[in-house]
């Protein structure tokens, strides 16, 4: 199946999280089949584009007959990778941090919060979900002792290169990065940015472009 | 300038946030002119894309000579409807809604925090920035009474829509979701998300498709 799975596009992968979202509210609602046509009008997409997405998926019956919501939801699953869980840890106990510790989804779809840090004294020893928050001088001892998977970043831009490097250096191969900055990382670090401001600027865009047509 | 813009196709409007991120740190080097080949190296991009996308923005004279880095970054900001601001409020006041409203780049950019809300009576009262966290039953008035441009949801996915209507009943034209779900909203409402959950979806897909190769 891996061979398969390669040749998914770039541009698929990231619209099954959202079809992964669909299909759990499907099985939550007891919904056995659902046909493209009413997944269609739930997610207001075309049919042909979710028949066209979902074609690389396989084993979904016959014509007319509709996709089996379990299998599809187990599929796209294995093929996010959510199949196996993972060990995270947040540096940067702020707001964000915190918010992100607490976000008790992650957990249930297998990303399991290890650790807590920051710079910032007064912080150190206070508990996010039982997590104690702990100083980043001791990052490289907790990556190499821990089985560390994910890194989440959210430290100011000013001090996420410096941090990231710490992370590489430690044995980090992910990290989600909520600094807005680019980091440069070896291949083989995998990097997801969450950018907030560049999604506010796309909506003052969006803004700004209906409001004078 | 308006007609111009709006030939600008929404993957090139997605890229713009980033050019102004690397074209401000080189008004804030103080470099006044860059090519698109050192731009491109900056930015990990290749020089052909860039002078694509800027060849929507015109006026960055002659071959060889670069383009002007203040000039370029006014007109994306321009373009990005970074020229004026805008009054937001945030729906939620959990970490999440705290850490948003305490993010001053926003306010740098001309979005200005106007007002928090929750629903949760232990938070109202309390202060962020000097914003009175208030209680979600004052929204209605709190919008007529004030520009509102932009509403910020970080509400639980099982109350996101019922506030979006009550948003869009009082007249907000752009809603930030954070909140886990797709909103349904008319015509004219404009609707950025952001899915935390999809993101790290989309790491955990990279992360198994690098460790199995």
């Amino acid at each position: 199946m891996q061979e398969q799975d390669k040749e998914i596009s770039q541009a698929v992968i990231g619209r099954l999280p959202r079809y992964l979202r669909y299909l759990g509210e499907l099985k939550d609602e007891g919904v056995e089949r659902i046909s493209s046509q009413e997944l269609s009008e739930r997610m207001k997409v075309t049919a042909s584009q979710i028949r066209q997405d979902l074609n690389h998926f396989g084993g979904f019956g016959q014509q007319g007959y509709g996709y089996n919501v379990e299998f599809l939801y187990a599929e796209i699953a294995r093929i996010l990778g959510l199949d196996h869980s993972y060990h995270y840890i947040i540096i940067g106990s702020g707001n964000l941090g915190k918010a992100l510790g607490n976000y008790l989804n992650f957990e249930r779809r297998g990303f399991l919060l290890k650790g807590m840090f920051d710079r910032n004294e007064s912080l150190i020893g206070e508990e996010v979900r039982g997590i104690k928050i702990r100083h980043i001088r001791e990052l490289p001892e907790f990556i190499r002792e821990n089985k560390i998977d994910i890194a989440v970043l959210t430290v100011p831009k000013e001090e996420a290169k410096a941090i990231a490097s710490v992370l590489v250096e430690s044995g980090i191969k992910a990290i989600w990065n909520f600094a807005h900055v680019d980091l440069n990382v070896p291949a083989g670090v995998q990097v997801e940015n969450v950018h907030l401001s560049d999604s506010l600027m796309k909506l003052s865009y969006n803004i700004s472009n209906s409001a004078n047509p």
